[in-house]
């Protein structure tokens, strides 16, 4: 079901196009199949993506051009950040009559300010490098995760991103105080205020902040900046059950003093795909656990009794059953070791082949609960199933993957993934949970979205992106379900 | 101008507050003069206030049946929680044809969960019954502000709410995880999650947060919970002036270790106000200084050199000329001393009579710039002008005071209220800063609010309002401006 008022018409598309191409000049497009293949590809191969043009503007008045004539004419609009989304949000539509408009190019940072905390970038810069300059006037920009290197800030934004920073820092959207947007009907909204306090009307910039860019195409932001932290300490942790980590989690806070930047949850199964595929991995433990805790406490100040304070939490904890064995990093580079089997458990997954990815979330109290209740679930269905739950269970985050069985082929498992995910879902629910905690909807998700958002939700989504894109161009077919099937 | 759509006759009306009264039972609702006049009141006198009927609801259920019948009826609804806003925005309308639905019977505290860090309370619980609550599990609910023995959780959170825990916590909408709403037409949206991440479609809760009741009555709410600070150190800094306050922060945060937990600006002329006219106040500093700042580091753990941070910091800002003299907190008697020269200052305004007030924010390092360009403007208008420039300046947030000069009448001086707000909300806006950082829109500015918003994002916020309120019931004229006029 579209909502595309304008039907654009063969002529009409093709005069469009050709308006576009002489406004941005011969560096702002591509409509060659080898120019545009970058942009069409999807990481995991599951959509078919394609597209009329695609326009990489230099400015957000050039943004502003575009979505204008594609509005005229009616033409879909797909925002594009560093493509590095995981439900396909950033796909080009199948039947090729939409734009891709990548960001790319508005890759300026407008100023920095250290003394307000606050650094303004436009959308195409580079996640990694909005952390560089902030290091380099001595703060620290938190959002972090694995595509760091590549994923774009008007990416990050649009989707909500998480990572390992939200414990102690939030999720994207947190640390944003103004945007820019350029709207559906092609006006600029200019919310670039760097203030922490403005009750002033309605919030809008928390409407555009994780709406994958169906709303309106976020263009440059204000963020928060932090001191940097001078001391970090981290700690792996063998721990009897996830029970045990929860146990754990509210000394651990204590302890960090505020500073906990790091509380994930690893079973033995992902530890041993990382020690089996990823080179330089080790286990630091003397012999295997079921399960991990890796902890980081961090500290703006010296010399602030960090290290003695995380020894008495492991102290404390092993004393009450809720810690095994523990090893302190004592290096930066055994930090990073600790690190290395964090990441590692996910790439070693994919050389086991056949797995199925959840991105769930219940309130803190009840993940032993649904790793306890979701593991014997899909057990029970299919025979020798591999579960690897992991992740920011300090945010009610865990990522519950499931690997077939030895014995079984990829493809094989693989047909079960409806059926198993159900499953997941069903008990993350009724734990009053999410199925999809950071990863969002894209065109992924959105048929689950229409399953299992109550009602209510799903109509006041859809007149919001009546009231703000009534002609429905912007990221058509992401987010909002197209068809409402309910669950049983 | 009114959007309602449907204009009730005399008897629809009747016919409907009937039908409300019989649904609620003789304890939910009030139509003599001397029961409503509690929730008629405007605590400043600005407003003629008047209802057709005022109405407390037992349950959520109940909210949505009167929304209902006055959604059929288009009776506009007034949402009224402790009427303790600055801003008129719990006003009943002067026609007297609309209701005034207070949430003070929804005062339950339907959960708490102190390892998932959380509380779910209905929107009458009152925010020190929320804070007792807390405490009581050995937890924190940091919204702090004065009203807090009257105002309700609801009030707070539709206003979007302060007060003296932002620097370290955030505004009251950083606060929560999930909304119970009851919306224009009557249905519930039960958006009561207890998730740190979810990102399954637009972030409906923010809309309604800060809203002022215009989209929809919220009727309960997720709130966050934090560790309890075990230790509090406050002090008393003589500065001397705004900008050595400023260069002084950064240090102060990275001091606080992430627990700076208060940095209050204060003049000379706002202590005097306090130790003229507040009994009990004492000046701690052996001679008087032009500006003070009133800090405080809080820590989660004992034995954390807290003190000896704060005594290093002190002393850096002594050898840098940043502080001429300052007393640390020595009991926790002095401590309440030091807050109550902050409170004080307020309260001694009052008694001094003829006091203009702002609420003003900009970025943080500009305000020295703005203390310096605001008070030099204002004086060069009214000879004798007592500008008293206070506030929360951790968060860039300035209440910006003109009190009478000595010699003039309060009428007089009232007289040029429009002048000299004009100014100062001018001089905020050139650097980048709002009218209203923290007590909202209400009646009060909405006119302001038409004079400096950008025409697009007003026009965006008729959108939303029109898309969950077409028929215009929910808390009429308040926060949307009725009329355009710009700023010349």
């Amino acid at each position: 079901m579209s909502r595309r008022i304008k039907e654009h018409s063969e002529s009409a598309l093709k005069s469009a196009l050709a308006r576009i191409k002489e406004i941005l000049g011969p560096k702002g497009w591509a409509d060659d199949p080898v120019d545009m293949a970058p942009y069409l590809k999807e990481q995991r191969g599951n959509y078919q993506s394609a597209a009329a043009l695609v326009v990489y503007p230099n400015t957000t008045l050039e943004v502003s051009t575009v979505v204008s004539i594609c509005a005229e004419t009616g033409i879909g609009i797909v925002p594009q950040g560093g493509n590095t989304g995981l439900t396909g949000g950033s796909v080009g539509t199948a039947h090729g009559r939409d734009i891709i408009l990548s960001t790319r190019r508005l890759n300026r940072i407008r100023a920095i300010d250290p003394v307000n905390d606050t650094i303004v970038v436009e959308a195409g810069v580079i996640l990694q490098r909005v952390q560089q300059a902030a290091a380099e006037v001595d703060r620290l920009f938190p959002l972090s995760l694995g595509a760091e290197g590549t994923c774009q800030i008007g990416g990050n934004l649009s989707t909500n991103a998480g990572g390992t920073g939200v414990l102690r820092y939030g999720n994207a959207r947190d640390l944003v105080l103004g945007l820019e947007v350029v709207l559906a009907c092609g006006q600029i909204w200019d919310g670039l205020r760097s203030l922490r306090k403005d009750n002033t009307g309605y919030d809008l910039k928390h409407l555009f902040l994780g709406a994958e860019g169906t709303l309106g195409i976020i263009t440059a932001a204000v963020l928060k900046l932090f001191p940097k932290p001078r001391q970090i300490d981290t700690a792996l942790l063998a721990v009897p059950d996830p029970a045990a980590a929860i146990d754990l989690l509210p000394a651990a806070r204590s302890a960090g003093n505020g500073a906990l930047s790091a509380f994930e949850l690893m079973p033995r199964q992902g530890l041993d795909f990382a020690l089996r595929y990823i080179a330089g991995t080790i286990d630091p433990l003397p012999r295997p656990y079921d399960w991990y805790v890796l902890l980081e406490l961090s500290s703006l100040t010296d010399g602030n009794n960090l290290r003695s304070r995380l020894e008495a939490l492991l102290h404390n904890g092993f004393e009450k059953g809720l810690v095994l064995d523990a090893v302190i990093a004592g290096s930066i580079t055994q930090s990073r070791q600790f690190w290395r089997l964090r990441e590692g458990l996910v790439e070693g997954e994919l050389y086991e082949g056949g797995s199925i990815r959840h991105d769930v979330s219940v309130p803190i109290s009840r993940i032993p609960n649904f790793i306890n209740q979701a593991v014997k679930a899909v057990q029970a269905k299919t025979l020798g199933i591999r579960p690897v739950a992991f992740g920011h269970i300090g945010d009610g985050n865990v990522h519950f993957n499931l690997i077939r069985p030895v014995d079984m082929d990829c493809d094989a498992f693989l047909a079960k993934q409806h059926e198993l995910s159900d499953i997941v879902h069903d008990i993350a629910a009724a734990l009053g949970g999410s199925f999809s905690a950071e990863h969002g909807i894209g065109l992924l998700k959105r048929d689950e979205l229409g399953r299992r958002k109550p009602l209510v939700e799903i109509e006041l989504m859809r007149r919001i992106k009546q009231a703000l894109d009534p002609t429905g161009i912007m990221n058509p077919h992401k987010t909002l379900p197209e068809q409402i099937r309910r669950v049983k």
